[in-house]
């Protein structure tokens, strides 16, 4: 999950100096960022500082970046021409930063602790392409899958090459696992999940079989399907704090491992109630070694660092009795 | 589920002469756009226009609402001493239009359909006041649930107290049956809402048990749980679209009626379409009486009316050969 990010005053500082886009284009800025967490927090894993929407970008669309809106895109994607003008990516090219991004964060880590990639699912972005901006319900998205289901089938799998392209350079460029995000997973019925979401994210794991590490899927608000998710070909659910972890665990036993996942929100409790909540969490993961302690989502811009460092201590001193 | 609103340009010629909060108000205009959907569409069921909001309101917040921006509260209520200024209703009083557009309501359907009433559920009001907004994350009532969670449960408390107040009065005053709306549900962790959320729903179903009216709870986001909410106390579960019919149905049996589910997006697809998206929806729920057709939320702001008429169309052509 996200980790670097605004609520570290170490990462302001960065930020101060430069806009967002030129954080995650500027491989010395990102390494930087991504290196944070792990010498402020502890945490066992750094994860890339970069967007989901660098992909869409390397396809053809211009990316821009405002504090108060968030990303947005000039031209978005509402029909079948515009999917057409969409072009393959090169990743060694257009997206030469981000693997420069990654072999600088390697050598800072130092083989401290891996170093996780990662790219946006086919759908969630798509959604982004085609509402032109962030959006909580992927309207124009869902609009186009109603009425105009080839004309989205085709933007989806087009998304899913580039993604594709875009794991594979990270992992040659030295990421030591793969992360699939499907933030806007959750807007979609099962139905409509089985036909726009999850094939694409199946293609993508099996195209990416030969490559020898680990790969998490995240299907954020598809909690329910977790058996589904299971069988797509990852290594690892990341699972969003809607989900109930030990009802997950006993869906799935120990064909997969499970991250997460505690609710962000709780980082803003007092200490020892971070500390009961991640007791619980563990508790209902249960025995085993196939967990990976972490949010259900994101670090929040403004959670406090104390409670993200509480989580962190809990985590790595209430664990180890449910590893033996 | 919301069925009068902006789609119909019989409601827009109302509004364009009233605002929102002056149509609540006034029980001849409320009445004439709650029988609207009946008279349009063809619906088995008419559905109150009101907003769950002004159970708030009647508790002594002001409210207030702007085309833009939706509802919002002047103050919102974000400590103990805020909770302790809410007053418990009395909905003869200060609730009195909404009892009078049930009995006009009433009235004017002549007993064509019946006429369902609503209230929110404690944890959506609550998320709302603390907020003082609309919001898609609930951000300050989650802060103040892992921060200050006993004044949240006296918030919850009080609000349920009150909500009972109202149902029981909408009861008296000829609502056929009533919905509880819980639809922010979704924004919590099952451990959180099995304490904030679930108890009180509980509690004010034990305390209408007397009430001869079937009660129907939407708990939108909770789909995992449907076997707990299936035993809160309501006769029906009206379930979200992102929720599996099929196997919400397997899970409780005959023990509860479901309603729903169709994502109201469904309504922009070619009639076709949605004829095809019914079908496997009755499909899906099977073979048996206790099934209501609907959506999985309101109908949109900008759903074309003949989509909702091809959905009405589509659940009276196909759901009979479900019910022999």
């Amino acid at each position: 999950m996200r980790q670097a990010g605004r609520y570290l005053p170490e990462y302001q500082a960065v930020r101060k100096k430069h806009d967002f886009l030129t954080m995650i284009r500027t491989p010395a800025l990102a390494a930087e960022v991504t290196c944070q967490p792990v010498e402020i927090l502890g945490v066992d894993a750094a994860i890339l500082f970069s967007d989901i929407l660098v992909v869409p970008e390397a396809m053809g669309m211009t990316l821009s970046y405002r504090d108060a809106e968030g990303p947005s895109f000039a031209a978005p994607v509402r029909d079948a021409s515009a999917v057409g003008r969409l072009r393959r990516i090169d990743p060694s090219v257009s997206l030469a930063y981000a693997l420069e991004a990654i072999a600088l964060t390697k050598q800072r880590l130092g083989g401290r602790t891996p170093l996780i990639g990662f790219a946006g699912a086919p759908w969630t972005l798509a959604a982004f392409m085609v509402e032109g901006k962030s959006s909580h319900d992927a309207r124009e998205a869902r609009r186009m899958m109603y009425r105009d289901p080839g004309t989205l089938t085709r933007l989806l799998d087009e998304t899913a090459e580039n993604v594709i392209l875009f794991l594979r350079a990270q992992a040659a460029a030295g990421a030591d696992a793969l992360q699939i995000f499907d933030t806007l997973a959750g807007l979609l019925a099962p139905e409509d999940y089985r036909r726009f979401g999850l094939p694409q994210i199946r293609h993508i794991l099996a195209s990416l079989r030969d490559i020898p590490v680990p790969k998490i899927l995240f299907a954020k608000g598809q909690g329910s399907m977790v058996e589904e998710l299971a069988a797509a070909g990852a290594d690892c659910l990341s699972l969003d704090w809607q989900t109930d972890l030990g009802a997950a665990r006993r869906a799935v036993g120990d064909r997969v491992a499970l991250q997460g996942n505690l609710d962000p929100m709780t980082l803003f409790a007092p200490p020892e109630r971070i500390r009961e909540r991640v007791g619980a969490m563990l508790q209902g993961y249960g025995k085993g070694s196939g967990h990976v302690g972490n949010l259900g989502h994101g670090v929040l811009p403004d959670a406090p660092v104390d409670g993200v460092k509480a989580f962190v201590q809990a985590v790595r001193e209430l664990s180890p009795s449910f590893h033996s």
